[in-house]
């Protein structure tokens, strides 16, 4: 095999990697590094889980190194902090996540100044605890229809609050059920008998000095779960609880002593739009926290990998696990696809502002719903083969495996469903195509589909499999794009052909599914793509530069492999060619492997402490761990 | 869509799915039921789970429900009575297998009467708690390099038992660090300086009175793990330790009194087959344990699917999850997998008495290899989708998604992992395939080689698109068989390509390995195809048997699918027959849809007890599990 190692500057390739978090981190960890964490939390039953979250979140908190303002002047410096805590266990992360960013985060978004300077101070050192109260048993994703309502009572200037069914009662309400004092409840304001829609309160749920549960609310836990059993998830009923009517957070509309309702905005659908909108930052923070986790799992996975041996040729030591092609042909790839990962979460970051612009907030938020989903589901699935891969060791829960994964988990339904983000993303794919047939017209669209059909169909473009092409950014890209656009060309096809069956546009809509599916998880990889060659071109090193685009070449190539499917009947690819790919993809998997996992561990060293199979040895480790005396023969 | 409930025999059909267990089941029932169990022991740490699990087990125990010589006399009924057990918490039954079969079954086979005279009882009634002495630090699946040696001691006719190494320590043994008294151990014999190889040994590690552990022993706790942390997993090492010499397990190798080594066996290597094949009982336990939990994860998707609603067409309510085609298009493919996971293990189980014939135990050792590594994997992979598929409240512990993925897990490596099983499994298939070469010579060869070519390469053939084609066993047999044939033929171009430029074998087979387990995958396809004819065959109903056979249909479909990539690259389809499979699979699942999840349910009903979203109301039923009161309106 070449082991040939190129040239490359491992911060330049930093550099670029941690993108617009690069020069906020140094500052973030100067912030954190004094603080003292424990290691994670395994084996703990929940209750002792709860217990230990809540103590270490609220000595972190006490020292006021995060600070619900900075979400809005420093959001970088925010979450650079949060990944430099990543050795804090999730359990602690999640915490701050719902307390600062989910609830602290909706006062600063939808809160006014008066908001403000009431709880920010309380927030920030965590004397006061906030959840974020929004999904009710009967309601996840589709928050439109929640139930819980607040009647506004002109008479004492109050909001009447109760959960008028089963289904209204509030559920899995984080950081509540035990510590929390107040959340952001999100209900339907009943304004003079009239539903303006979904409006957010802060309620008091808590005496703040005997820790009762407020007469008019019954809470209680919602039980153990697959992951964050550190997080005191809550149901919280609520029967004729009043809360003052300045406690609305009344940025978009408010409602006047003298008892007039008051907003700009045209509609409740508005309103709930812009309501709703502030869960933006939120995903970004899930979009943040799979790769850092899966690049501990693959480092911790390679390097086990560099020491476990298992058979090989008679009368020579056993092979190493690495150079099995089972191995580094499933590490590389992975590798590469974190890195595209990376990449298209700086450019997501860098566009942050777009969320607020009028004109870019509706694609923005589209996107970021594309790429959270993809992410959780990948991390999820990629730290579950990793597992296997170290065999019996990869069981052990020091090997984080599990951790990991379970912890992650609820990052795949949480703040938006993968289904449900998905559609909304190709919904608003149809709407940005609609609007460019209405401005090309006929003729526009004619000239793309002749234009598409004449490289596709073209059999030298077909057949074609000099390597210098199949490696070539421009192949990768047209794939990715004629991928994205034959997806599209299909879907729409479909719900034409099921309208014109007499269906509605609901109907032909569910029935679409599938195709709606694949057309967001297409655009995604695309986005992912492009945003990979635009990080990429921001290296100014020529060797590092060289070495990040192989990886994107390789992220590209086993995309497409993974849908040779697609790619065949859409008669884009030939067999010869595809066999080709496969080939090309080995080659670069055998020129990467000499020095990629020490590019990938020194470019961005996230280092868990003490794992045993990611330790120099992993037997010495583990038996330290485990309590295995040091070995002295006595033979 | 289509309502059309077909006729159908449900106790037929459960007859065709239980297969051999079908007459078996009644008595394990019988024997079982009195049996008071707890329910899952969720929320716990390892520490408790421990204790539980002891508790639970040694109380089942007792009653002397499980017994040793059943593993011989009565394998199905004993396996009935585990599959009955399935309502014991997974940890229970891990306590049973390890006890029970791996220990128990493991003296039973290698050992003679004398040993089952002095251990059975005992062991039956737990008296005497087990382990497998087998894994250590250095290795695992490949066990003819454990390291962990026995002396024999001709003065004192003892074994002298030591880990030489520190990599020789043992690892992850079951039931030992805590409750077990014994442990079957596996270590290299070493008689007049000579290795005479693997030999199980019976070891007894604590003292009887008072649980100590006796001198030469250091022990203790492999730590907590993914999952199974009820079982009290050791590492164990051994200095000077002393075990008698009727301790050796002696059907097949034994040493007289007067100090003679006695083996009708040809060489040591013959003897570590014999040994190792004990494993193929543990094995097809490992069968038996993943598609029963998935029953029951899909049966609690399904009933949470059937109440759930989210979005909808406006002032209409919201759409039942169930009618998504992204919810009936997974679960409806995922049963007909389980149905054809469940065939092959009939077959399987079927054939155990094969496992003992010279001449057709490699071949059954081979094909459990296979569906054991396929069968986990797709459970758990299964699981975690269906997890997502309940959204918020697939997340709750209480849904079981967790607990079941988590105690699966160790499926995937243990007692074999599934790369090594899958190489396993295509040695034998290569082997075979040479003797078959060597039978019929060149003209066979070419036979059949153009026989394939005539098939696949008539045009009539690739495009034909005809539903009843396309829906027909022949076409999906004819599918399968090409696909392994085809890898089969890739895989022995490219051994021999990598042989011509001078690799050695065993780098040719390393340098293969990606096509090795895809050869391995696709004949473990196929046997489950095959398993599926011959058990629908055996139904005699014709309603029910249509019904099934619809079902493998779905099964052999859907696998075809997900491999479009390689039929359209081995030209087998042209893209519209492959888009006409794609709208064949969506149609089938639209037949099936309105009956098959009760069909599923009744003719297998595997019930958790209290698992709220399986149950008819999971807001009621997670109400009262989280201590929700009674809903009283006040409004």
């Amino acid at each position: 095999m070449n082991s040939f190692k190129p040239l490359y500057d491992t911060e330049e390739i930093k550099k670029v990697r941690l993108g617009p978090f690069y020069k906020y981190y140094p500052d973030a960890e100067k912030e954190v590094k004094h603080l003292e964490y424990d290691s994670f939390l395994l084996d703990m039953n929940s209750n002792e889980k709860k217990i230990k979250t809540h103590e270490i979140a609220m000595k972190i908190a006490q020292t006021g190194v995060l600070r619900v303002e900075e979400l809005r002047d420093q959001p970088l410096l925010f979450l650079s902090k949060l990944m430099n805590l990543i050795k804090l266990d999730m359990n602690v992360l999640a915490k701050f996540v719902i307390h600062y960013q989910l609830f602290g985060g909706t006062i600063l978004e939808l809160g006014t100044e008066y908001h403000h300077k009431i709880y920010f101070d309380d927030i920030n050192k965590m004397k006061i605890v906030g959840g974020f109260a929004m999904t009710e048993m009967g309601h996840g994703s589709n928050v439109r229809n929640i139930e819980t309502i607040a009647r506004y009572d002109f008479q004492t200037q109050e909001f009447v609050i109760d959960s008028p069914t089963p289904s209204s009662t509030k559920f899995w309400i984080g950081n509540t059920s035990r510590y929390g004092t107040h959340v952001v409840l999100f209900c339907r304001l009943i304004f003079n008998n009239e539903d303006k829609g979904v409006h957010g309160i802060i309620v008091n749920i808590r005496d703040m000095e005997t820790k009762e549960i407020r007469p008019g609310i019954e809470l209680g836990d919602c039980g153990p779960k697959i992951g964050w059993n550190g997080i005191d998830n809550a149901w919280i009923r609520f029967s004729n609880f009043r809360a003052p009517r300045l406690n609305l957070l009344s940025r978009f509309a408010s409602i006047t002593e003298s008892g007039e309702y008051i907003t700009k905005l045209s509609s409740p659908g508005k309103l709930f739009q812009i309501t709703i909108s502030q869960l933006v930052m939120g995903r970004m923070l899930y979009i943040v926290g799979p790769p850092a986790y899966l690049n501990v799992a693959i480092k911790n996975t390679f390097r086990y990998a560099m020491q476990r041996r298992q058979f090989g040729e008679k009368e020579k030591p056993e092979e190493l696990l690495i150079n099995y092609p089972t191995h580094y042909q499933t590490l590389i790839p992975m590798i590469s696809n974190v890195f595209a990962l990376e990449f298209s979460r700086n450019v997501i970051v860098e566009r942050f502002p777009e969320s607020k612009m009028p004109d870019k907030a509706d694609s923005y938020n589209a996107i970021i719903g594309g790429v959270k989903a993809t992410v959780a589901e990948y991390a999820i699935q990629s730290i579950s083969k990793l597992r296997t891969m170290c065999g019996g060791n990869g069981f052990s829960a020091y090997s984080l495996f599990g951790y990991m994964r379970d912890e992650l988990e609820v990052f795949q339904t949480a703040e938006g469903d993968g289904t449900v983000l998905f559609q909304q993303l190709t919904k608003h794919l149809l709407v940005e195509y609609r609007k460019w047939y209405k401005k090309e017209g006929v003729k526009g669209y004619i000239i793309k589909e002749v234009q598409s059909f004449l490289d596709t169909s073209n059999p030298y473009y077909t057949h074609s499999r000099s390597i210098p092409y199949l490696i070539s950014d421009e192949f990768h890209l047209h794939a990715f794009v004629f991928r994205f656009e034959k997806q599209r060309s299909i879907l729409i096809t479909k719900l034409s052909l099921l309208k014109s069956k007499g269906l509605t546009f609901t109907q032909s809509w569910n029935e679409s599914l599938l195709d709606i599916q694949k057309l967001a998880r297409y655009y995604t990889q695309l986005f992912c793509l492009e945003s990979s060659y635009l990080c990429v071109k921001k290296c100014v090193d020529p060797g590092s530069r060289s070495v990040l685009s192989n990886i994107v070449k390789l992220y590209a190539l086993t995309n497409i492999e993974n849908d040779f499917g697609f790619y065949r009947n859409a008669n884009f690819l030939s067999a010869g060619k595809a066999l080709a790919i496969s080939d090309a993809i080995r080659d670069l998997c055998v020129q990467l492997k000499p020095f990629i996992f020490e590019l990938m561990e020194e470019s961005f060293g996230l280092t868990f402490p003490d794992v045993p199979i990611g330790s120099t040895s992993y037997i010495k480790n583990m038996s330290e761990r485990v309590g295995i005396p040091p070995y002295s023969s006595k033979l």
